[in-house]
């Protein structure tokens, strides 16, 4: 069973495959989504979504398939993942149960569950995600889970080709940026790891105790030796975004002040001048963000609004390269569930 | 780019012709919907809905064409739609995103906001439609905004047409009834918009203190003196109903009394009369509402259950005039988005 | 009209049939939902869901239908179902106009209403969905009502068909089972319905207190002595599960306690040894669940995870049997809704 759980599992030329695969499509070729018609995607969403959920659908009604989408809450419907305990809690069901049974009712399974923000090492496990891929019987899909958000990095990925043509030797600055409350790292996890399997340069710079994820760092770091490239990480936002080809923007929480939004809010307003604005992107660079982006927090008006913006676009490009990967994860699945074919 | 936000944007003979279209396809002319086929029609829902994400799927799948249904929340999720402020409240993104976003999926947006109900001016704006229309790059559907249900009217026209033989001259009487709560307007906006179009002599009931929206009635009345009817307000219910074509019922909040529960409620029980009974409308009058409809306080059982009441007619025709107002607006748009055809 | 409200409006050898029907369509044949194709299933969930909307929707899908899925919510959103009320309280809409309305959209009406368990002779009434086939005009499906859980009961048949090769004369045992709150009744009084219906010797067994509902074992007991065989109660689980072919366990309420959640849980705690394990089946006997199940509380891990549990066959033939109802309702019902054909 192949799963679409972390960009780790693939090599940067299999990932780079799926890129070309979507630019394709996109631009017309439609065997490149052959693989969807008649088939069934179960979404099931522990958390809200507008582009997820939207991208998704739209992109498997293109390809002559169907969604369903199951909103199964927030802090009102949990599903247990732990193995072996008595279930006489919140949880009225487990992953084991919930897993194979949606397998049984479409041909491939997409889970978004974010990262709880209580305990860095725990969401670090990627434990919800891990057991849906664990005990479905269909190709699992990462629509976000604790430690990554793939398609997003992917779609990121797919724009940087198009925007600038190539991605190889370019330099990709991630920053972080201000904002009101505690956001999950999957996002910037997922679009360093893109960009260093893509080959480019990349830098990451935050305040000190904004630091990400180890793990992920030494994979980016390992892709970049591969590439020839190089990771840097930085407190100096300005030095290092001067001359990036993309600025990468978004905001995350300090593992160090999780579950104290009082003093995470103080942190925040201590570093309010890291909010992106013109002035951190060159004539000639792009700006990049995953959406949603609470504007003149932690982008200014003025850069999100100018032509060197690619925000919509990357939205877009989710779709696309969602299709290239669901229609690679059913050429290795079996055939169709569709009766009515 | 093309919207179907205000009836107010279309000439009485266009919506007319809208009103036919619906007809000749609910008698089995399924070319009136042939450019749904294929086509993915993405509904944004900022408020609960039972008929209009039904009639609008409904209407979709009937064409060969998809719906996707997007159930923002109430309370939890915001768009912001102001220019130019710091995000730094409970909106966590703008629709200056959303609207663009949302466009690169499907082929239509259709989006439903109530108003407020705290401020007539600031609902007589009506922004958040208005900010989805300017942003989107694809056709953009009212579901109902703050200031007008143009879909409802047009619904309630169809029926008319359905039910009576001829609009021109006949006449329709919109009273206002009592409730436990405010309601929004939009509904007896359009609803009268659509009678005046339509050529009717258009009567408008209600307490005193129930003022529709000047500029909608201004609309009305020049609607009328162009189908050489009259628009008549009046604060006698039962003198307004007598001899009536069509008695159409709703009840809304008075603009005077926003924000102000007890004392809206005190004043539905000093009008209670005003429930609409069998007494009310003629031997060979109809009788209409929106629906929902709370029985034996908006509307009496007996008259709700007699055949003079076209209200589940009504319901039915908005999937027929939906069908027909899409169909119209991607004639006039690009290419299908299926790259699966 | 023909509904699908409750397998007691049903003779035994007509329920054989759908069972017959839906195991065809499992292995392959796909004229067994053949009216299913461009049909339209409207689901109006008044409780949450996981199994039976994916389920249904998965049937639909894979027939060439669809599915449109309303979920108006647990508490915000009540239907009226009582006549001549003054509707000034929580319910703004009547199903006497929600059902008829519906109607007119789709093909068919799927309706999810659970038991309120506050008084047992309410529930027993079932009043809600009874009152959307009353007032429906396609044919109304019943996705759990406050009585009976028909396609549960009737995936249980199907699956113990499937997997004993046979059901006349064997014996299922029905066996309560403590959990943390009270549930509902419906699914117990389908699968003795069920069980019953198929021939099978039936054995309830609960705690005293437990009893289910006098019609429905009245029922079980007419169709055992049909079928040859007999229903016995009993408060000894031990010696019930004893040689049993089929071992199904579900926790439900006792309807003394209704609305006194503590005394509930407390008599849960004292029949904690009910938790059924390993050691209640027999080597050559099944397991059964409807899922959601809470491991270690209802069920032992290790009979979940054991070869004889087939809980996850009993959710996947919710979609086979499922799609055989509609297949049958379809068919006694009138031509498709769809212009597009």
């Amino acid at each position: 069973m192949q799963h679409w759980v972390s960009m780790q599992e693939y090599e940067p030329a299999q990932l780079a495959k799926l890129v070309q695969s979507a630019l394709r499509h996109k631009r017309g070729a439609t065997d490149e989504a052959s693989a969807l018609r008649e088939r069934i995607l179960t979404m099931v969403f522990f958390n809200p979504s507008l582009r997820t959920r939207t991208s998704f659908e739209a992109a498997m009604l293109r390809g002559g398939g169907h969604a369903i989408c199951l909103n199964v809450g927030g802090d009102t419907w949990k599903l247990e993942h732990r193995s072996g305990v008595v279930m006489d809690g919140p949880c009225s069901e487990h992953i084991r149960e919930a897993a194979p049974v949606l397998s049984r009712y479409g041909d491939l399974l997409a889970v978004r569950t974010f990262a709880a923000l209580h305990d860095p090492a725990e969401d670090a496990k990627d434990q919800v995600i891990r057991a849906f891929a664990d005990h479905a019987t269909v190709p699992v899909i990462n629509m976000e889970s604790a430690l990554e958000h793939p398609c997003q990095g992917m779609a990121d990925w797919m724009t940087i080709q198009e925007k600038l043509g190539s991605t190889s030797g370019r330099r990709f600055v991630l920053t972080w940026a201000p904002h009101v409350k505690a956001l999950p790292m999957a996002v910037p996890h997922s679009a360093v790891l893109a960009a260093a399997a893509a080959g480019m340069q990349v830098t990451v710079t935050h305040p000190p105790g904004y630091e990400l994820n180890a793990g992920i760092l030494d994979r980016v770091a390992g892709w970049c030796a591969l590439a020839g490239t190089e990771l840097n990480v930085s407190t100096d936002q300005q030095t290092a975004c001067r001359d990036a080809d993309v600025v990468y923007v978004k905001s995350w929480g300090s593992p160090e002040l999780y579950d104290q939004a009082e003093r995470q809010r103080a942190d925040f307003a201590r570093y309010a001048d890291w909010t992106v604005g013109t002035e951190h992107v060159g004539p000639d660079g792009i700006l990049m963000h995953c959406l949603p982006v609470r504007r003149n927090l932690v982008i200014a008006d003025a850069l999100l609004d100018d032509p060197r913006s690619v925000v919509v676009d990357q939205a877009e490009n989710r779709m696309w390269i969602q299709s290239a990967i669901i229609n690679r994860l059913l050429e290795g699945a079996g055939s169709s569930t569709s009766s009515s074919t």
